[in-house]
Order: structure tokens, then C-alpha cells, then sequence
């Protein structure tokens, strides 16, 4: 396949600035692989809030994140507002690559550029899927394979895993004394599963993240209960962030993954990865594509399972749980894998042009 | 004016069908225009859940309102989908009339047709104001002149306050026994102080509303323990709908409606005038615009003044809250407003074709 250049705009939510000053997976990915196209000399639009930190020429829609803005109420307002800025500089671009909530498949139609979509949550069959077939014929994404299975039909053009700079987290060769649990406190991420996991493996826990409002009346009647009762081996830090998180995931022995829900990726495993700490993960959603059982961590069923690879952590070699991460997982593949779809959307756009309007006019337009 | 005969679309919130089963004044007001404008004989187009009710013809979106679907989590995805079928067949209205979120700003400007949207929320200079600048040219109803305070620069092409069919609410000429305090349970409406002001003055009080999830800490924690304490008075029936909220405002001898929030309108003051019953209400929002002092109820400044006008409520005649109902607040009067803004939108693009050009083919193009 030829490598045309390609003139990319990326689309970012606009919760949070890209990169996003704590957490905000979205958003983190956004500037990654903008970063990372700018660097091999492609020409990037990056439409974000305007404290975002990009190389690429930036297109501002509102001061800050809007979770960071206490006078924003209705954010659907400027996520809008947004898709006009999109339209209006849209002849200038090959490909526009949104992030967010599928607002713009309804402009996208008549964007005079082509247009990619990728996926960063959970997709329902009832609230997806009749999307995604008004919309058949908008190219998507999917960050994991498991993501696709209630939607299977739709027009994916393939899966990416997300990845992280090189040298974004530190590789740590000593093993911690402590298991981690670092994620949304939320019933599907089964916090108590892990503060049940560290008491029958004797070893310490940490636990960090962030309480959603939703997810208060949870947290508060029951992961504040427990973690009162395991106060002897439980650690709560509330959110962490920056250098903190880092060093809390390069530091631990393993990281406990207990999902229940159909998780879309679990960007927190390579974060593990990266810094050599195994994953020790219930095998739900993405987490078998992820992980590499008994070499990037242990893939379990329940918490029986989970304390029995707590005692065999020891074998897993924390410099090879690093190369899985290096040979799968690094923002340059990531970058890789998107330059062949946007490459594929846009070659295909053009062979569409009959040879014989094939004139200097027909190759600038690219709707 | 010439009275062009339109062709009109409605596209309704999805949250609840139309008309709702229960509450839901958005999708109430797009049921009384399109019936009523049916009946006149113009040529509907409703865009709502396949269990609406209507004269026009229907264009289904999804089953049943998205609040009571339990499998529904995403709502967006379906009012995008909405979007999608507006855009299929905008070529056959004059005028596409919106009454939802404004996610179609951005494909309203490409539509073959006109659009209108109607606004039915509290409006934020923070978040609306960017908005309706960027959109300067989309053309804008509030239902209320006080709903546009924050964001007056706004393209407003005509305040239309809300009505209802002639028949909808029955005359009641005897006052009742009762304050009535009817309405969203939340920290705005001060149910607190309705319960206050019926203590004071010496009355029992109905009241009836909805707890929205996002608001049941407020009513746990401080309307419960008020009603508790109230008990000897005061009588919370929980939802209320149909026959039996009417006769719940029929029945009232006032209903009181004590607003410490921007009120953008305030249905629930028209239904009692309808009913003859007469509303104690703060002067905030569009109180003032919608009540007549001394005749349709009392606008008042605190709870000192309600209590004094609860005493002096014999003084107001119900025959005359229900004439100043006829006189202002019917569907009929409300469909003759929209139909001068139609016709006022529609007769400006066709002027805008120049004369060469206005063949029979550039008649029917009314972008």
C-alpha cells in the first residue's frame, strides 16, 4: 500500500485537557497518538480544550476541562459548539478521527473529508446497536476485540489496543511488598474483591481511585464499611495522580484486576506492564487479549484462583511482563495501526474517483 | 402575510412518548401544538417513540420513552439516530420544529428545509451562550422572555409561552380545602417552604412530585424529616398523574408555588388558572409574565406575604383565573404563535430566492 500523506484532525472530548491533569483514559490516548503522529511529520489538528499541551496545531473550544469548570452545567453545549469548529476547517483535513460520544455521526454524512470513529466505552446491544446500523456505513474502531461482541455487525475497520510512550512509565526490577488496586471505585471493577484477594494472601493492599458521583452511595455504604474493617492490611489514597500513581504501580508486587463488567481495555494493565509489576486479572472483557498468561501476569476465575497466583507471582519474570509491553503495547504501534487505517479510509476514497473525472479537482475533494 | 400552507415536522424529546404517560411537560407541549395543528389542517410530521399518540403521522424512533426502558443506558445514541431519520426527510417539510437538546445545531445548517428550535430549559450563559453564538443564525423561541435573561444577543425570533387544549383541565367553580404544593421535588421549588407556609397558615397541604435520582439525598435528608414533622398537616402522595392529579388541582384552594430558581415557565400555574384555582407564587423566573396579581393568584416576595395571601384568596374569583386562562394560555393561541413564526421563517427564505432563479424547481428547494 502506498503511505500517502494524510492531513489529521483528532477530535477529543472535552471532560478533561489532552493530556488530561490526573486521570481520563480518553483524553490520554488522544495525546498520545497525537503526539506520536506529529513527531513522524504527519500535519495534526488536535480540537481539544485550550490548556490542552499538543505539538500539533490546536484547535481551542473551551477554556479547560469542563469537569474542571464549576459554572459548566451542560456540557453537551460545547461538545456541539465543537463539531461546528470540526466543520468548518473540514475541507482542510484527509481524515477527522473523533473520540467522544457519537454526536457527529449525523454531520459526518456530509463532512467533505472522510471521518473515523473510535470507541473508547462499554457499547449496549439496545442503545448501539440501532446507531450503528442507521449509521453503517461510519467507519469505527474498536479498542478490543471483546468490545465489538454486542455490536458485531457494525462497520469496523479494525481493533487497536491502546498504547503508551516508551518511556511514559519507568521499568522497576525489584518486586513490592504490596498488591495494588488502582481504578474507578465502581461495583463492576469488584474493589472488594481485591481487599478480599490481599486478606487470604496475607499481604498488604492499596487502593486508589477516584468515586464517581454516581458511584458515591456505593462507595459509601459499601467499600467505606470494608475498608474499615481491613483497616490492618487496607490502604485507601483516595485519586492519585502524576509521579504518585507512577510510583505506586512501579512499586507493587502485583496489580489485582478483579473486573465483573465487560471492561473495554483496562489501560491500567499495560501501565503494569510497563513498569515490569504482573497483572493478576479475572479473565472478563478485554483481559485475555491483554495479558499473556504466565508471562505478563495471571489470568484467574475467581478469588480462589487470584490468591494461588498471589503465591506464584515470584515465577513471573518482571523484566519480561516489560517486553510484553514493548512489543505490544507502545504508542508507535498504536500510531502504526491507526496510519493504516486512515491511510486505507482515504486510499479508498480516492480509487471511488472514476478514472476519467480523475482531473486535479477530483483529487482535492475527498468526500 | 400571506398564510403559506407548511409542512411541519416535530421532533420530541424521546425521554417519554407523546403525549407522556405521566409527566413530562416538553413532550406535553409538542402534543397539544401537533394535535392542534393537525386539526387545522396542516401536514404533521411527529418524531417521537412508536407508542405516541397523534394525529400526524409518526415516525418512530425507539419502542417506549428511554426513561422507561430499563435496558436503555445511553440515550444520546438514540436521539442522534433521531437526527439521522430527520435528515431522510427533511426534503419533504417547510419547517423542522426541535425541542430537544440542540445536538441538531450543527446539521441544521445543511438541512433542505428551515428549522426552528424551541427551547424548554434554564439557560446558562457559561454553556448556551458560546453556543448561540456560534449558531448565531439558528432561529430561537423561549417560552418565557425571563428564560432569556442570560443569553439575550441570541437569534429569539418570538417568546411563546405554553398552552393547553381548552378541555384538557375542567373548570372547578368551588375552592377547595387545601394548599396545593405539585412538582419536581428539588431545592429550586422550595417544597420546604410550602410546607412552612401552610403551618402558618393554619391549612392542610397536599403535595405531589417527582424525586429525580439525582436529587434523593435532597429529599431523604431534608424533605423526609420536614414531612415527618408535618404530619399533622401536610400529606406527600409521591408521582401523581392522570385523573387524579387533576383532580388534586381542581380541588386546591390555592396552589402555592414558592420558585427560588430562574422557573422557565411554570405548566403546572396554567393548569390550576385552567382549573379556576388560583396560584400563590414568588415573583422569580416567569412568574411575573405568567400571573395576573389579583386576579389569576397573588405574586408574592416571601413567606410572611404567601401567608397574608393565603388569608386573603376568597377575595379571587376562580371564574376569573379560568377566563384569564381562555384568554392566554390556550393550545389554540399557542399554535396561532408558532404558525405566525412558520410562516414568518418560511415566507423569508422563499423571498430570499432571487427572482431569475425562482422557478418552479427553486420553489421547492427551501434551504
Amino acid at each position: 500500500m502506498t503511505r500517502l500523506p494524510v492531513r489529521i484532525a483528532q477530535v477529543a472530548p472535552l471532560y478533561e485537557s489532552v493530556p488530561p491533569f490526573a486521570y481520563g483514559a480518553t483524553e490520554r490516548v488522544v495525546s498520545y497518538l497525537t503526539e506520536e503522529l506529529v513527531r513522524r511529520g504527519h500535519e495534526l489538528t488536535l480540537f481539544a480544550t485550550a490548556d490542552s499541551r499538543t505539538a500539533a496545531r490546536l484547535v481551542p473550544i473551551c477554556e479547560r476541562g469542563l469537569w474542571r469548570d464549576s459554572a459548566v452545567w451542560d456540557t453537551l453545549t460545547h461538545h456541539v459548539r465543537q463539531l461546528a469548529r470540526v466543520a468548518d476547517l473540514a475541507h482542510e483535513f484527509d481524515v477527522v478521527h473523533f473520540h467522544g460520544d457519537p454526536l457527529h455521526f449525523p454531520l459526518a454524512r456530509s463532512l467533505p473529508c472522510k471521518s473515523l470513529t473510535t470507541l473508547h466505552g462499554q457499547l449496549l446491544p439496545v442503545d448501539h446497536g440501532p446507531l450503528f446500523r442507521e449509521f453503517a456505513s461510519a467507519p469505527l474502531v474498536s479498542i478490543s476485540d471483546d468490545q465489538r461482541k454486542p455490536v458485531p455487525f457494525a462497520n469496523w475497520q479494525a481493533t487497536i489496543h491502546h498504547g503508551l510512550p516508551r518511556d511514559e512509565f519507568e521499568f522497576e526490577p525489584r518486586a513490592g511488598s504490596y498488591l495494588l488496586f488502582l481504578g474507578r471505585i465502581m461495583p463492576g471493577k469488584r474493589p472488594d474483591l481485591a481487599v478480599e484477594i490481599a486478606r487470604r494472601a496475607e499481604l498488604p493492599l492499596k487502593m486508589a481511585g477516584k468515586v464517581h458521583p454516581g458511584e458515591r452511595e456505593y462507595f459509601t455504604e459499601q467499600i467505606e464499611p470494608l475498608l474499615e474493617r481491613s483497616r490492618g492490611f487496607t490502604d485507601y489514597l483516595g485519586e492519585v495522580g502524576g509521579t504518585l500513581r507512577k510510583e505506586l504501580i512501579a512499586n507493587a508486587r502485583a496489580l489485582i484486576f478483579p473486573v465483573e463488567w465487560a471492561e473495554p481495555f483496562g489501560m491500567v494493565m499495560i501501565e503494569a506492564m510497563a513498569c515490569g509489576t504482573p497483572v493478576i486479572a479475572f479473565g472478563r472483557g478485554a483481559v485475555p487479549e491483554v495479558l499473556e498468561h504466565g508471562v505478563s501476569g495471571f489470568i484467574v476465575d475467581n478469588v480462589e484462583e487470584a490468591v494461588q497466583a498471589v503465591a506464584r507471582i515470584g515465577e513471573l519474570d518482571r523484566a519480561q511482563c516489560r517486553r510484553a509491553f514493548d512489543a505490544r503495547f507502545t504508542a508507535a504501534r498504536m500510531a502504526d495501526d491507526y496510519l493504516r487505517v486512515y491511510e486505507r479510509i482515504v486510499a479508498g476514497t480516492r480509487a471511488a474517483v472514476p478514472a476519467s473525472d480523475s482531473d486535479a479537482d477530483a483529487q482535492q475533494v475527498c468526500g
